[in-house]
């Protein structure tokens, strides 16, 4: 029989990807930030649509919103909770973005980020991505002054 | 050595748990729509504050807003995929909610859910929820209109 990996190893090989996500993202690095995503994700993204499926498509919005942003983009990712079994992981955390749009306007917000991992091929995948603000049901607009 | 549960009874067991939260929902049986939840469940819910934690604190959201809505409460779950793993799972799930409020105003709108749990004394548990609307970036309205 072989050794069994530990879950410690588990949580902090997520903990890992997670934080090479942020290095990538933070240095508009499109191929580590696409690295860990199962072709077949499901995306509940922070806009529309409603839900969209593939990393191709993921990778197109990224690509989209590196264009969109000018000088750097500022993430930071905070009270990471991760919870790995053996073949199904998921890990939440509250994250911070930070940077300027072409048009000047400054955007700057904390998102909730839900990430689902499943095990394929002896990999940690992400099969599922939800991130998003909460609302105001008075207002219908987005909450993007809330802080932690 | 005890035999073990295979992963479709996992996933069999999961799915009635969402099917009875809903129906309980329906019947604004607030036992029922509690009876999953870990005691410090970690909640990204669709409206303010950012994130909270503890089925108490999320107990009172859903009697304050079983208290915001006359007559009944239409909910629907659609697209549920259910993940399972030997402690640890998750489901996500497009979930369609139609209410009308104390004021006559109608509320409707699709909802993103993703559901994480864990194995715990022998039941799965819900330790962590997240249910959110796109928001449009142009507007910071919140996307009410989407339809899956």
């Amino acid at each position: 029989m072989i050794a069994k990996k530990g879950k410690t190893t588990d949580e902090a090989q997520i903990r890992g990807l997670i934080e090479d996500w942020v290095k990538a993202l933070r240095a508009r690095d499109i191929e580590g930030v696409m690295a860990n995503y199962a072709a077949n994700v499901v995306v509940f993204d922070i806009d529309p649509p409603l839900y969209y499926e593939g990393a191709d498509r993921l990778r197109l919005k990224w690509e989209g919103m590196f264009k969109s942003f000018r000088g750097p983009i500022d993430y930071k990712v905070q009270d990471v909770e991760v919870i790995a079994g053996d073949e199904t992981a998921f890990s939440h955390s509250l994250n911070h973005i930070s940077a300027t749009g072409n048009d000047g306007k400054k955007t700057q917000t904390w998102l909730r980020a839900t990430i689902c991992y499943q095990m394929i091929e002896g990999n940690w995948r992400v099969t599922h991505e939800h991130v998003s603000v909460p609302f105001d049901p008075d207002t219908g607009k987005a909450s993007l002054e809330l802080e932690p």
